[in-house]
């Protein structure tokens, strides 16, 4: 693996010989190719095994343990609680209560509007900031995530339900529809973790959740316009077309103005507390409180104003209690089984892609691991848990996150804390609520989804990737004008056919020797290099798979081509080698193999001689077991386009 | 883009300065790193797309020509046989006409045979063999391809029908639905190649085809001991299971003992004949014409011995007579259309497959250039044509066009002389195949598909890469234990699988000195190179993606801790610098550069510099456009990694 350390002599050594070397030009040092040592068959498929599933090496710390320590760490791997819980004091404490009590305050109504995203009764949404932020608490290692109902996984999981059962013609089929998929998004969040699969929700990028999420925050906030502007028949469907026509059709006879004229006072006091928030960092504390302070002044002044009696719609009526069982309410058999699991796997995938992103952002941020296996098996277990217990998908709310971290959050115990808040609320205060106008409600998700429009971040792809940038406005303009479903899915698909461009069409250069260096380069990028005459040295930048053997091979025969064209027109001597630079080329698989067959094949008719410089360990390999090594002899392979160059050079010499 | 010639002293000068840089060891020579000039948008998006579908340049031949000769181009384009037919002569057409009549010779039995795997009756096969290569003959641009109906093609198409349509319940409908497939693969094959899409056809890899081939092989091979047994009642499904228990459960009361007898007679007869062939290159046509001389034999003999009498199935009957027009049987509405165009595309893009393959491998072996997207509108326009008049779906068949190649063919007229012999057999002929035995047929075919089944090929493919191999049995097993859809659908999956795991999972290496070089190389691959004290050189062997963008990261980090804990333990200094070689990294985006500044700050918080070498042209773009490049700072960026190493050494030796 190296000599190290003991090198010092050696390395000066090493400088005079490769300095007197170069005194020899027509001897220069040339290190022959590497051929590894062979591995065994069990050793290779467990190494990439290991590498592909195991990449974040999860067992290391139970290697040479004793027994009775491997079974407390693997009781603490399952309940990080039990690790961090015995180092935890009051100071960390203050901090977590602090933080547990804003974001409670943040919540709650927010809780009371998303659930009405999903199509559901406002307690599901107490209910579901009650349990899930409980057992995550327990089970989940990130300090920083506030867990619980999330717009868009709101959003999407109301318009998915919609499309099976009407909420309001069949409420109850409904609420144990919603149930199946919360059960089913956690088995599959926790599935995805124990088969350490988590890598698949790397397979929606990053441009793709941009536009998604900025089309699913116009959506709701569309959504809210019927609930701000008191409008009282509103269309089911959620695309921009659909609702502006509702929106516009009603404003002779369905707008209440007693509605707007609260809503918008509202509204823009909380666009202010934003601003607020922004401007100086200290004052985080004032956009988070600024919702529950508009609740109760609002349902004060609708209390004392009877505005109800004047059209202005309130939330009514809160259930009260903690969450009643929904055990026997999940559907295992029958229709909607097969319904909610699908269901379930979209949101829980969807949920899932938020969380560990917002996970992964607050562990960058102050520095500490996070295993993101073992988040999504915490996720999927709150979920599955929170099914129980009549609480629709939860995941981690960016928006919260971010208030827990500003209000200096230590632990998960903040989520402990702010589940307490909430038990409280459900156990006494829900009554309160009852002129709590809808109004307010609207106002505080609008002002809560704007954050989720990203323009700076559309801006900066657009500058990076043309390409990602057509996936994120293709997810945007999908959710926007059609419906989260088919955004979602452009954006897989776009996001797919990334990938497959990517694996189709690799990229190959031409080299030419930077002065003054024995270093090779892409002409393109670098028109100071000079190509060597009478050789056309190609750069392939990619594995050699099935997908782009075929390609690589026409590629590379036609810039030949093209270059023997333009000699040819010059008058300039003809191509007699071509060097092909496999330093980029990590893999190579049979297509890949019979594709090199036939370039040299062909090569043979023209009378170019195939020459490769710096295959890797595996190609290497596979070149040797598939005797391709030996057909254009192991004396073409070398270690470097430089060394490749010089042993060439002298034999054209010779010929020309 | 470099100069070139009049680079022969400005070489030497080179020479001299880089020696004499080497002197001064404290101020080597570094080139920067080459920012290439800004491309503008449309500029840009052009070069990928033409990159994407025009990679081998269709319309160079166009450049620079009058409006008239453009013409004459285009007409040549689609109707190849205008450029080439102009230099036909008497020589060339001596070789087409024997290649022409021997592979009549070995068409007209197998044609009658494969229709039966399609459930047709048998003028449908010969009548596949009469317009299809006429088409061919005129658009295609293939010399050596043999074209026809070919037995997994049939296979497939049999069984996709019958999973709609029992073929003797309905046999009406059941034609019309395949003229409506045949239509549709037609279709789909033409618009491959108009649109340029015809890479689509790669993602089927090397390795599932060969598995694919292997185990439709043997389910035919099987299909056909009804015929061979002479078993009357015989099941409908193609499984190894079901057929077995078939074949032994009529063991005492199905087989008859005189057609087993004709049957295996005359396989021994194929098969030493084949074996033959094989031997003698020269008797190439022993084989070849082997089939007819059975049917000619074994017809006579029944014909003499009223063995049809004695329970040896027969042909009985073949329509006489060219194609019927079939274009009012296509279903253009109703049902039977989107199960058409279902079972069309798939049986296209298979059939396809194997033309493509064909046509590449004689292309290579004779050194001419084929074009796949032209190749596929000839091939779509062909069978197009060819369901219109009682045709289904036709391809090149690999053994005839083997044996077409052998005997000599120049050009495409061998089909049109095929073509020719067809159309006589359909004229005059058809009544004395009235009494050739069924087991005769199957014989034919069990030794023309005992070809497909490449013991070689599999073997090579265990050697080279053990994922293949894994998708060569899945797609085998898979056809053999379950169906040819089953197996296509394994083979289809674990292709997409493999490359979806190139993508997530690349390559990482750490490097070191290879000792007396300025070559750094991968530490696994080559166990003699050196370390750098107080660096990490690590090498990123891929495109840095969304897909894994957040692996790369994380495994760079693994390396780093991994290191310093070795470092630790050994009481050797820390590291001080991470240099990345960006040499494979050949594109990144926009999650790619979050991930590499997520990376540069937990570098910053463990006091690691983070240092580039040799980013690409696109990903320098990229980091400059994103600003990445000014918060790590631009001399962090080096041309190549001993740059950076001689950069940041002497740096080391002062601090330490």
């Amino acid at each position: 693996m190296g000599h190290f350390g003991d090198g010092g002599t050696e390395t000066k050594e090493m400088d005079i010989r490769s300095l007197s070397s170069s005194h020899h030009q027509h001897l220069p040092y040339i290190h022959k190719v590497g051929v590894p040592p062979k591995q065994n068959l069990v050793k290779e498929f467990t190494s990439t095994v290991k590498e592909t599933f195991f990449a974040d090496d999860p067992l290391r710390p139970f290697k040479d343990q004793p027994k009775s320590r491997q079974f407390i760490l693997g009781v603490q791997a399952i309940f990080p609680i039990l690790e961090w819980g015995r180092s935890y004091n009051l100071a960390k404490f203050k901090g977590d209560l602090i933080a547990g009590l804003t974001i409670a305050s943040l919540c709650i109504p927010q809780d009371i509007g998303y659930s009405k995203l999903a199509n559901l009764d406002p307690q599901y949404g107490l209910y579901s900031s009650f349990v899930p932020p409980l057992i995550y608490a327990f089970m989940g290692s990130s300090r920083d995530i506030a867990i619980g109902p999330v717009a868009v996984v709101s959003l999407l999981l109301g318009t998915l339900l919609q499309n099976e059962i009407d909420p309001t013609k069949n409420a109850v089929d409904y609420w144990r529809l919603a149930f199946t998929a919360t059960f089913f998004a956690g088995i599959t969040q926790a599935t995805l973790g124990i088969l350490r699969l988590g890598f698949l929700i790397d397979f929606l990028s990053h441009a793709a959740i941009v536009g998604f999420m900025g089309g699913a925050a116009i959506t709701i906030a569309l959504q809210q316009l019927k609930g701000f502007l008191g409008i009282k028949s509103f269309t089911k469907k959620a695309d921009i077309i659909s609702v502006m026509r509702s929106v516009f059709g009603s404003i002779h006879h369905g707008w209440n103005w007693q509605t707007i004229v609260i809503g918008s006072s509202f509204l823009a006091f909380l666009l202010v507390a934003k601003y607020i928030g922004k401007k100086n960092k200290k004052l985080f504390w004032v956009p988070a409180i600024a919702p529950l302070i508009s609740v109760m002044l609002s349902t004060f002044f609708v209390y004392i104003t009877h505005a109800d009696k004047k059209g202005v719609q309130i939330v009514k009526h809160i259930e009260k209690g903690i969450n009643p069982s929904s055990v026997g309410q999940i559907y295992f058999t029958g229709d909607y089984l097969l319904k909610g699991i699908r269901i379930g796997v979209v949101a829980g995938m969807i949920a899932l892609t938020e969380a560990a992103a917002i996970g992964r952002t607050f562990a960058a941020m102050k520095d500490y691991q996070l295993d993101g296996n073992k988040e999504m098996m915490a996720l999927g277990a709150m979920n599955v848990v929170g099914s129980m217990t009549s609480c629709y998908v939860a995941t981690g709310s960016f928006s919260r996150s971010a208030v827990n971290y500003m209000a200096g959050c230590q632990t998960a115990v903040s989520n402990i804390v702010m589940s307490v808040v909430v038990f409280l609320t459900l156990m006494f205060l829900t009554p309160l609520f009852e002129y709590t106008p809808n109004a307010i409600l609207s106002a505080i998700i609008i002002s809560a989804v704007i954050g989720l429009i990203d323009y700076d971040a559309a801006i900066l792809i657009w500058k990076i990737d043309k390409f990602d940038f057509v996936a994120c406005m293709g997810a945007f303009f999908g959710v926007v004008f059609a419906s989260v479903e088919i955004g979602l899915l452009i954006a897989v698909t776009i996001s797919f056919a990334k990938i497959l461009l990517q694996v189709t069409r690799p990229r190959t250069a031409t080299l030419g020797r930077i002065p003054r260096t024995n270093v090779y380069r892409n002409i393109q990028q670098y028109p100071e290099a000079n190509k060597v005459p009478g050789l056309l040295i190609v750069r392939i930048d990619s594995a050699i798979y099935f997908s782009n053997s075929n390609y690589i091979r026409e590629r590379i025969l036609r810039w030949l081509t093209d270059e023997e064209e333009q000699l040819k027109a010059a008058g300039h001597p003809q191509i007699q080698f071509l060097i092909v630079e496999m330093s980029p080329v990590t893999d190579i698989d049979t297509s890949g193999i019979h594709a090199l067959e036939e370039l040299h094949g062909s090569l043979q008719k023209r009378q170019v001689q195939l020459i490769l410089a710096n295959p890797g360990r595996v190609v290497l390999d596979k070149l040797h077991a598939s005797n391709f090594a030996n057909l254009i002899g192991q004396d073409k392979i070398f270690l470097t386009v430089a060394d490749a160059v010089h042993t060439c050079s002298p034999k054209l010499a010779e010929e020309v």
